[in-house]
């Protein structure tokens, strides 16, 4: 299997950040290289690099290529350019919120480091954006481990959208399930929804797919439930954008109607998300805000307008899928299974490893 | 509201058929003078008039037009010139079972009027391509009048596809019943899935919707369950291709997925689709034929490539909604209720009208 990187950084404090143009595929296969914060900065702005963990994982690195500008320089120039560095970043994708965790997180390590040598810091910066980095991966590889099991050799594995490799440092969470059942030699066969109104699924999930070597489909949203029908699936994974206490997930719009397909057909609907995906201050779905987005991606998809003009347009990003449709939320602290309130807490709640059924399957 | 006329003959026997050309829908709106039958071989064979009925009606009328070119010549050179214009008509679409049909069905009329005038022969032709438009039309508004009961004042109403009036020489089978319901002055809201492949929700339903001045939104198919859940739809209407003897349907794909979510809803899912549609020697939806289309029309969406070359691709025209998830099936002869192979044999199986429940809503 190719190994697709979605970030690499390369050589030292001095080194670069390379990203995959995401905006290019599945056409071009490209590799933006960012010697400095701005063109870190037109990557984010323009979705070369997309999905929460990967832009967190962008930034922090951009906050080290900032810094290589004033190298040796001192401690005030350094801070200076550190904090002007951050704001800039800051002002890529102003409602990303990982952006935010991940720039805090560097300007919280370069506090520590406050009277250090200039080399100091810089090493200190650089090994903390790895860190983030690292952790990120390591959240793929522990979601992919604790999933694997859910799912059989032989199996037909439906999923929505890109929860792939694409919008993390590593596998991705849905696609890590796939991928580590894969790695312990289950064959799988996937069925991609392409997922209107940006086709997420086609362009990047089918992409990922092809580029590892795993057996895909891409089918139309419309066919998830004929599909089933059909025998052809024995199992659904999706990731998730949110997370309420009682375990409804909030997720790209379509995956509810995946849920009730497979409710139907008895087919079981998993989750994969790490837990920095739960909002417990929410007591349930009915409170997660949904983002309503711009008609256009429905009337004007395919760079081609294709609905009359002045139609009414519903057109919201996310839908959420109740718990009661969830047959285990996987994290990287194990399962929740069953999906419940009280289970949520158990494994979410706490910053400690989940109890018994982590690891069962 | 407006009347939109998807087909229209002018004049006597030497008039004219004016067709809307679809594949120019929604952004223009232009309607075709056919002045002789190559114009309306190359309409059908470009999809300009699309749906069953409506390209049955068009080549009964394109007979017409053949005929013209021979006007007041010998019986013999009038007869040549019909069969060879009804065998041209009919290599336009070769798998179009309606073509055929009305094209027999002119053969016979015109068998029946051997040994009159030539003149004769032509009025008697118009007068069965009328008969043919003039069927449609009353089966369309037979349609509206049987369901336009099942929909009430300040409903929401979803449909998928077009099953309107561009599809048949009237205003369709599921529009006919939103549009008669309209008529008699219910306010609808229409929720319009896009349905892809093809988009023909977007471009054909929204704008027939805009034209008649019913209020609708358009929708991505995978918004379909939530749009439910959110309780802005209070009864699904759609279109069908083929009917079994137990009454499966099978229709546009997506039409599956849609029944399954107004069942998890509690939604009344109902069938419009004139007796033509039944096919009662199918016992059932398994035994009824699906074609696989292009992988273009999902890999290729107008014209751009969105998904990886060489990516596997499921592409089913239709699927099939068991008889069990309809609440009724809205027939020119009244309503199929409940949806039983008893029923669909004593409405659609004799030629009479339908019992007891036929006008009951």
């Amino acid at each position: 299997m190719k190994h697709v990187e979605t970030l690499r950084w390369t050589g030292g404090v001095d080194g670069c950040l390379g990203l995959i143009d995401q905006t290019l595929l599945p056409l071009e296969f490209v590799e933006i290289q960012c010697h400095d914060v701005e063109t870190v900065w037109e990557a984010v702005k323009m979705l070369r690099v997309r999905g929460a963990p990967a832009i967190g994982v962008a930034a922090a690195y951009g906050v080290c290529l900032g810094l290589q500008t004033v190298a040796g320089q001192d401690e005030a120039t350094l801070y200076a350019r550190l904090d002007e560095a951050a704001d800039y970043l800051a002002s890529s994708r102003p409602t990303a919120v990982n952006l935010f965790w991940a720039l805090e997180r560097m300007k919280s390590k370069a506090a520590e480091l406050r009277g250090s040598t200039a080399a100091q810091i810089a090493d200190g910066l650089l090994a903390e954006a790895r860190t983030i980095h690292e952790e990120d991966r390591r959240m793929c590889r522990a979601i992919g481990r604790h999933g694997a099991g859910l799912l059989a050799d032989g199996q037909g594995v439906l999923t929505h959208c890109n929860a792939g490799g694409l919008a993390t440092a590593d596998y991705g969470t849905a696609l890590a399930v796939i991928f580590a059942a894969a790695e312990s030699g289950k064959r799988l066969h996937v069925y991609v929804d392409e997922t209107r109104p940006l086709l997420q699924g086609s362009r990047l999930t089918a992409w990922e797919l092809q580029q590892r070597g795993i057996e895909a489909t891409l089918i139309c949203d419309s066919m998830a439930a004929v599909v089933m029908r059909e025998g052809r699936v024995q199992a659904v994974v999706t990731g998730a954008d949110r997370i309420a206490a009682n375990g409804d997930v909030a997720n790209k719009i379509g995956t509810y109607g995946v849920a009730l397909s497979a409710a139907a057909h008895q087919i079981p609907f998993y989750v994969a998300a790490p837990t920095s995906t739960f909002d417990l201050a929410l007591p349930s779905g009915a409170e997660i805000p949904i983002e309503q987005r711009d008609p256009r991606e429905i009337t004007h998809g395919f760079g081609r307008q294709t609905a009359p003009e002045g139609i009414g347009v519903y057109n919201p990003a996310f839908d959420v899928t109740p718990a009661e449709l969830i047959a285990a939320i996987i994290c990287e602290r194990g399962l929740i299974r069953p999906v419940t309130r009280q289970r949520v807490a158990q494994v979410a709640g706490s910053g400690g490893p989940a109890a018994s059924d982590t690891c069962s399957m």
